[in-house]
């Protein structure tokens, strides 16, 4: 049924759902949009996407699959200026950070009797990198690309997509599955949560790392000579770009705020222990965390 | 002029020497000591020493150079024991994670008239596992390997080693280029400062936050499903042994204590600025450190 699908933000992961659908044999029609017209032309120029359009309205019509792939809030806003036009023969998914606000969002906007579909996604796959001359395919095979449909509070009655979008949905996962992702479907205020401890805090953390790193011996010649793999690891992240982040941090708050807080009470605790037997407990847990 | 080695520690680090030695065309004998005969054993067993001597005076006897790769208290007591029985003929090198303490004793026990040249090292290559069946060659081209021989208090006139050792030394930095490495060298204490910034903390932040997981949500069962490559990277090191880190944080205490108290209050910086535009000034910094 999927033979013109429309990449709105060409981005680095946009982009690359580009690739991966040409890696997996899709061999009909991939238009993009994107705000600024020199990311749009980097997709074009490695192929990421066939054609770039004017606008979000020229690249939907026609478009069976409309996949969302800017930061949070743009998500949010293409969703509203989506909504009215498209039609339920139409399917919109979206790879947002976060989803408790997009999955509430797309059962109210879309989902209903007369509007298109709406599946809520979220591939844990990326780079440090942004942009399309980045984008790889190969980003893909082995991560995990999670379904958030059910809402987070599970008191409200949620409204179901068309059968037709059901139809597209179902063959959408079809071509996650050949991307070489695993599928997992989570609950969407659980998923704000979980990514919060094992993505969101991991990037803060790298960021305030290498940030801190930056004003204290950022200028010293010798630091680039002691670093090793570790300072390779813990400052990768420090690349990523404030663009998309600033969306994460607004739209999960109190979820990265708490995990954030609770890492330093855990760092104050262990400086306060170097040299107690606490030390030892700490790696403890820390070493079984990694045997599980 | 060096035909036998001694590893007295045949460990990750000690028995990966061994076998980097006879990937760069070392012809000489190789023998290992090793506090648990099971770590010695397992060196032999995968050709990173020839043999396993009983003792370290056994090991150390008739080797020109005697390698110390245990933790660093473990490092000082081998200094001890040996200082007294080798002879200005020989060199003792070592690969000591902190570096204050043992060149300062290598300058007191060694580096004297009638005693062995004592040449302080730090190869800054290792892996989060440990153990001489993880050992390998290739963690070396590529990495950096400090030496240390300026004291950290420059007011102390050094001793220096006999000539025979002196340009044992030298040869020992020329197999250490062989194994790919490039070689720095650095005032004792100032490495001891950049490496509680750029190896420390790093691996104490990673314990701090993978023991941290380990009680919040080790127990869900969609975690490591939501996780990604960012979780896998800043948990790498929580794998990382209590034995030889504890000496690192007896060694290098007051470094490393402030190094993660800045830390903290950098996250807490960052934590009140989720929604302002400081956020933003934190990620600046961390991309300039990164393109640096």
């Amino acid at each position: 049924m999927i033979s013109r699908v429309a990449i709105l933000g060409t981005g680095l992961l946009g982009a690359s759902i580009g690739l991966a659908l040409r890696k997996a044999g899709f061999s009909g029609e991939i238009v993009g949009w994107n705000r600024g017209a020199e990311q749009g032309q980097a997709a074009v120029a490695n192929g990421s996407i066939d054609t770039l359009a004017p606008d979000i309205f020229t690249a939907a019509y026609g478009s069976q699959v409309v996949l969302l792939a800017t930061p949070v809030y743009s998500i949010l806003d293409l969703m509203e200026q989506l909504a009215g036009v498209l039609t339920p023969a139409q399917l919109v998914t979206d790879v947002g950070s976060t989803k408790a606000m997009i999955t509430a969002a797309g059962n109210r906007l879309f989902n209903q009797a007369g509007r298109a579909g709406f599946l809520p996604g979220h591939p844990m796959a990326g780079k440090e990198v942004s942009g399309a001359a980045n984008a790889d395919a190969g980003i893909f095979p082995g991560a995990v690309w999670l379904f958030t449909t059910e809402e987070a509070s599970a008191d409200r009655e949620e409204p179901a997509m068309s059968d037709h979008a059901a139809e597209l949905a179902r063959e959408w996962r079809g071509w996650v599955e050949r991307f070489g992702c695993r599928m997992v479907d989570l609950n969407a205020g659980r998923h704000d949560e979980l990514v919060a401890w094992v993505s969101h805090l991991p990037q803060f953390v790298a960021t305030a790392f290498t940030a801190l790193l930056e004003d204290t011996v950022g200028d010293a010649p010798e630091l680039k000579a002691v670093g090793g793999r570790a300072l390779r690891e813990m400052t990768r992240l420090g690349a990523s770009p404030y663009s998309m982040w600033r969306d994460v941090a607004y739209t999960n708050t109190e979820a990265i705020a708490a995990s954030l807080h609770a890492l330093e009470q855990r760092l104050a605790h262990l400086r306060e222990n170097l040299r107690t037997p606490e030390l030892r407990d700490e790696f403890d847990r820390a070493n079984k965390f990694r045997k599980e």
